[in-house]
């Protein structure tokens, strides 16, 4: 759970409550449903019309990812898969099926198994690799979505508004009522900034870099598992898996034995 | 037919109208006849302008597929394509025109037939992938025509709105009427609006998933004829196209035999 | 004569005209000299400062090529470069010297002038690319002088409108003209925005298309003018150009012979 | 520490207060604590959503680098290189060791002990250019915070003007209330308009500068280091490093001498 | 002198000038002195913070190239190379020297001068293509203060609009003053979009093309100083830079001898 993006929506949420009691407005004047609907209905019917049912239905839990995604521990990950490599290089790559158990990620666990059963070299790489490449165009769809919804929803407050001073300027037979009118029309727009600014443009900026972390893992596991699949000694291994990580963070040879 | 863009459809529209209703608006007051001409004419026209008459008329066909465009099934394509391998493999080359008829997708049946010709191997895979490109061109050119539209009908629609207000400001002798005409001006933005964000958005960004889709099937069935026709093994063949989908969508042997 | 873009034009305006006359207006309200002035004139000024003197003056000739311009076809094109190759595989290069006069594009004048003459093939390919390069840098630049204008035509229109309100703003004392001083204003902001929208933007988009277009004939020109030069068999270019094109298009050999 | 953005920092205070003060207003009306919160308040939260923590809490740390980060003088970093590698030359790769306490950059210390220690060539280059890549991951992160921040600042900003605008329009019983009312309201969009174009946007543009100035100079480090190591003549790596340089600042042999 | 862009500055300053006149208005009402301060030394200060202070402090130096830089004739350079090698070719490398004051582009000079001296071919090329390296960096950091200014000459246009209307707003007990005091709020609006637009956008424009050619002239120059320098046949150097120029601008055989 990744406390920032948590911390940062209860702050975002509390400023604007905040502002508003402090502004002298109360709570009741700043909500209206229908202008709730046409922002939220309408950027996500609008994100429905542009995406295929799977990826829509799937953006749901995308965005879950942004507070309970954990991150791979890189430093970690090298250091399963130096010590995958030592009982490989010592009791044979059939061996690694009784550590399958202890592996946390299928994606390496899924490696280590077809080492296991024999699979060649090239079919594991093209395999590994395919999934990688499945991930990504993953990954990349459900960011977009949000990228999406967060230039639709302030297009939906903007329609929202225009609606609400249609219907204002229509009736103008009770002055008193003209203000209240617009204050009405005017929340669709806010809602629409919110509702961008606050969930769906940070939303898709912090998916972009769990991404980035996700990939990384997954190249380095890629190059781990092929390796302890060719035998290479766990020194190496553990030497050229480490250039991936700044000096600080490297597993050093005696922690990893 | 992809029922999440008919969904989203229906959904926005229900919204506006919807919100329409809880606003306490009447329809009549959202019906304005010369500022849909001018959004809907002026995006019409704008696009006219920019593209050349074939790929502006192929627009309204291109626009169904958001709908209608059936994906091909991949899975579906890789077992035809290791099928015909096999009948290929058993019989000849010669023995696949028999099955040309039970192919669904034109451009197998154009690539098979060329194999059963005999029509060199650089020739045939020189003009698949021309048709290949021809296609990513054709699909470019489509989504580039609603990519465009988007643009113009706010454009319009804040034309229009300019056109609503200078006549209303050039004859403001009757205050009563100030507010309707402000009404009727501030309508053509919102059609703009709802045009773009609803209907010419949404589209292009359907097309463009759709398009990446269809080229990559195309692209498999490029690498499936090629290998057919060069007398490839049915199970390496499937082995490798096999690797452009991730592994819980792959064709076992076992089906596939 | 490209028929859509002159069907375009003629719609946009009179959707324009007709939507004034729908709503109300009168021809007199929407026209305001200083207000074009400061609109179409500082768009040009703006295009003069951006732009070599060269390039400004030959924006006017670009921009009659959206309607005028004549896209090679380039069937055709194939069609008389395989009939080039069929007299020059007959009757040698020199033979080529009695059919210049027959071939339109003064390229393909270019490329068979000097294989007549002998020029070496390096040179002569050296020389065709860089006169496919220069026309492309040409293009590249005329198009952008429209991209240029489609930005600065609105922003000018809306240093008018500031220049009306202040204006305006600064003598209230008559309060029946306010409104005829705002619509003035109003109408700078409009001329930007149909100028743009009608005249600049979509200029440049189309000849982003004729471009591309012109530019695919004359690599096809390019490769068939050397291949004619080496004494290749007409058959062979036939097949190799053809690649270029979709298979409904394509010359058969039965046409071109 | 770079006098320009100091410099540009006061004066654009000093413009904004001067401003304020000629044109007859006064600092208290331009003061709004609840604004002020929602425009800063809600950037910084927004920024806490769309970036891991550490990455947030770096970001003042890397806002200061404006201001006091002081760029290696690239000529004085060969000119150092290149008496490193007259030591090497002279005394062997071990002399080393004793000069690394006068080099100031951590980042030549790690390589020249690298070189001391004996560590393998390929190691040392993967291990300096992992360093490397990982210094601009950290820079290019670092950047897009503020970049960020310079898009999120000002979409506040029409958040809380539009919050006023509905509470002012939720009570206009008192009409002499409203100017005031709308004055506060549009002071939250004049806050987001100054964070973004005097702070974010500004710091962001600087950020990119330091940062290509940063990688050349450690680019210049990783060659020189590698050539130390390997021996090569001070001479030849001084020619070699110049070539980053112009002439005009480039180290002479007499000087680096 | 690049008359277009002189022209075109004229031009848009008179057309603004008499569309104040056309339209009613006096000079005196569209001078405001806190307004103009706000903008220009807004985006000023902006510029300041986000570049180095060489860097600002150059900025007029470019600026002035819009007007003053002569664009080297490029056939004229051929010619002088094509001259040169002759000279080379008949009297001996080192005959150069006593020609070296009739040329003027101090980068051929700085060639030539290497050439003479007998600097080795691989050192020579490192040195013009870092300097041409070091020009284009130059180049792009220069166009790129001025596409900032562009972009915050507008953003300070519209803080100092929001000053002027909250003071405005501020005082609202003498409501015939209302109207001046917006007025002059709009007139920072104004400002800042006639400086973007006239000024900044466009040089940043024309910059552009102008290092273009710069940066073309310059590898011709580096071109044809390495085929002196390896004493190449002065015709087929000539015929090597021509490929370069579009071949109307081509210097004939004839002509260069």
């Amino acid at each position: 759970m990744d406390i920032a993006s948590v911390l940062g929506v209860i702050i975002a949420i509390a400023l604007i409550l905040g502002a508003i009691l402090l502004g002298g407005g109360t709570f009741v004047a700043f909500m209206d449903a229908p202008s709730l609907m046409v922002v939220i209905g309408g950027a996500i019917a609008a994100a429905m019309i542009s995406f295929p049912m799977k990826n829509f239905l799937g953006a749901f839990g995308v965005g879950m990812k942004v507070f309970f995604y954990k991150i791979d521990s890189i430093p970690q990950l090298i250091e399963e898969l130096v010590s995958l490599a030592e009982t490989a290089r010592r009791d044979g790559l059939l061996a690694l099926e009784g550590r399958l158990e202890e592996i946390q990620s299928p994606f390496v666990v899924l490696g280590i198994q077809m080492a296991v059963d024999g699979t060649r070299p090239e079919v594991m790489e093209d395999i590994l690799r395919t999934e990688l490449d499945a991930v990504a165009t993953r990954h990349r769809d459900g960011k977009s979505i949000f990228d999406c919804m967060g230039r639709f929803a302030p297009a939906f407050g903007m329609i929202g508004t225009l609606m609400g001073l249609v219907i204002m300027l229509g009736d103008m037979s009770d002055p008193s009522k003209i203000g209240a009118g617009m204050a009405v029309a005017l929340l669709t727009t806010m809602y629409g900034a919110i509702a961008s600014n606050v969930v769906f443009l940070p939303f898709a900026e912090k998916l972009g870099f769990t991404n980035k972390q996700e990939l990384l893992a997954m190249e380095i596991a890629v190059r781990g598992i092929m390796a302890i699949q060719s035998g290479e000694n766990p020194r190496v291994i553990q030497q050229k898996l480490n250039t991936f990580v700044p000096p600080k963070q490297r597993v050093s040879e005696d922690q990893a034995a």
